[in-house]
């Protein structure tokens, strides 16, 4: 494994939990890392260049939304997702698994794949393994999710273990496929990407055991603890990955997909998850909500219309250092879009700031320390 | 007159066109200028130090939409609208006369002023040429407009000459409060505002000098051309320009208000106006409209889905420098706010550029030949 390609370094742990580096090609991205959601080409309301100030070493592509416009084939004919964007950090994208179950019409499943029509159009589709991991290569990802089949967790016990199965299968032919495409059409991103497998399994321990197992058979660059975070509470979550995560491989970074609020994610490095995503701060940015370390504040709320103070006292982010409350309240209550501009700017950098906290607290042995501290504090 | 407060010098002509500056307490104004429009206390989509660095030297505020929200006496308490909006550079406030007749509900007119119900709550409000002032003083503005009546250039002429008749009244009520809030409430903004007045009368040479006459009297900073880009056409608007701009004196800025398009600035810098002010370089971003030296294109439109070159070729703006049309069609269809952000940029840089060719085209003495190029490229 070349460092051109993907090498995970763990610098220091705490308990379980680990902070390091993934180098790849086009950057470095420290763990334990937050990825802002660029879902369709852009972290929504962000230039490019400011969601690199606020820290973020990388972040994440829907293959859902990119394959329905401006279309796989067509962002590669412009260049690729980085370019097309103008991202020139690493890159994740999502295997459309998910979304295409949450988002699409008419979905239907089949040991083939998920045939569905566009939400954008009604238009009909099919996403194999194959395809999605043909539209993520397109795209030009760094790192590559495999292909898996979701069900709530409240979902019946066969249903579970035929969806864990199945996703184990779905797995197998992703890793084909990436293979086969670095082969044949990889081209300029011939051997560049990485691939992830996702455990799934619920919140039961043996089916995220065989889950596990049936991955690490197929071998992946980095393994997902996929299926959480879908409704079943923090403490049923907290529960699954306390088993979970250490059925993962040690030396391989361990991401756990759509968390989280700021303290799920505390809580999940303290079991040894090293990389995240989630839309919160950035919708949370367009609907009037600041992340702060006392906790969440609602802008539109009348009372800060004339409060002086910035979004977070002491933060340093741009829309911190120069604008108050009082304003952005006006902004949101407006409609403006400077209001969606600064918010989202903001949430981001306290989001980046959370994760280099935690990277300092357990390179310096005091991560308890640290998470007992801001965990006291917000609310 | 110190230039602490307003000192315009007039630096070069070229025919009876001129180019200058505008040196104010809080920066110096470049003329011929354009000033976005900073409506509700933000130029849509931008952060103020992107508006700035587009080469905007001063921008608009609206009093009608500040005063009823957030409200001119809250924008006082919150340090003015310079610290509330963080602006550091002149703002240009107009009078709320204008939009109180196109915004609000149940305008009433009268010889005290215009009553009306806001548009945003349906609270009552009375609007008098000692409140116009008053609000603009309390918002901080560093150019005052005086409040005055407006009728559509196709009244009947009794209608035409009553208001312009009025609007002189209003004239000289407003430089009596202006100068009353100096003596007696300017505490930190005493003596650092202008006033201009407005010049009124519709296409009509005879109500034009009459107006003009009776502002000069009364005497201000500067003069504004009232009442036209109001549906006449560019032809009626550039021939009532001909005789109606250089009524007004030619030692101090001459304002044409709410224009315009390219070609209109083109044809009213000709005609001897030294600043302008217009919605459409902010809407036309949010709409997908951007301004090119070939005319405006719509990015929405198909054939730029896989076009790659940036919205104008040549031009050295943010959004030019780094991204593709074909990107900015698919924000743009996709709805994201970065669309609009990376539109409304492009066009404030395109008007600041063209802004930037007539000055110096007049401080070259080819003013004419620059207009002919381009508008014989513009279409």
């Amino acid at each position: 494994m070349s460092i051109e390609r993907f090498a995970f370094t763990i610098a220091a742990t705490d308990g379980v939990a680990r902070t390091g580096t993934i180098a790849m090609g086009r950057g470095v991205v420290r763990t334990p890392a937050f990825m802002p959601l660029g879902t369709a080409g852009t972290v929504k309301a962000m230039k490019p260049g400011d969601v690199a100030a606020s820290g973020a070493d990388i972040i994440l592509g829907n293959t859902y939304h990119l394959m329905l416009r401006p279309g796989a084939e067509r962002v590669a004919r412009l260049g690729g997702l980085h370019h097309f964007m103008g991202w020139d950090r690493p890159i994740l994208t999502d295997s459309g698994g998910y979304q295409v179950m949450s988002l699409a019409d008419l979905t239907k499943v089949s040991e083939q794949g998920v045939s569905f029509k566009s939400h954008l159009d009604g238009s009909a589709h099919l996403l194999t393994p194959e395809r999605s991991i043909e539209v993520q290569r397109l795209l030009g990802a760094d790192i590559v999710m495999a292909f898996d089949q979701l069900v709530p967790t409240t979902s019946g016990r066969a249903e579970q273990v035929a969806a864990m199965e199945r996703s184990m299968r779905w797995a197998k032919r992703s890793r084909d496929a990436f293979d086969a495409f670095d082969g044949a059409k990889g081209g300029e991103h011939a051997g560049k990407a990485a691939l992830f497998g996702i455990q799934q399994g619920g919140l039961d321990q043996g089916l995220r055991e065989a889950s596990a197992d049936a991955l690490t058979e197929i071998g992946f660059d980095g393994y997902a603890v996929g299926g959480l975070a879908v409704g079943e509470g923090q403490g049923a979550m907290l529960g699954c990955l306390d088993f979970a995560a250490g059925m993962l491989p040690a030396d391989r970074p361990r991401y756990l997909m759509g968390v989280g609020k700021p303290d799920d994610i505390i809580e999940a490095v303290r079991r040894g998850i090293d990389m995240f995503d989630c839309v919160l701060p950035t919708r949370s940015g367009r609907t009037g909500q600041a992340f702060t370390a006392d906790g969440p504040l609602n802008l539109r709320n009348a009372r800060f219309a004339e409060d002086r103070e910035p979004l977070e006292p002491g933060c340093p982010c741009p829309a911190c250092s120069r604008f108050e409350r009082a304003y952005v309240h006006h902004l949101v209550k407006s409609g403006e879009i400077l209001g969606a501009m600064l918010m989202t700017e903001h949430n981001l950098w306290f989001y980046q700031r959370l994760m280099e906290g935690l990277r300092d607290a357990i390179a310096e042995g005091r991560l308890q320390a640290f998470a007992g501290e801001f965990l006291g504090r917000y609310r």
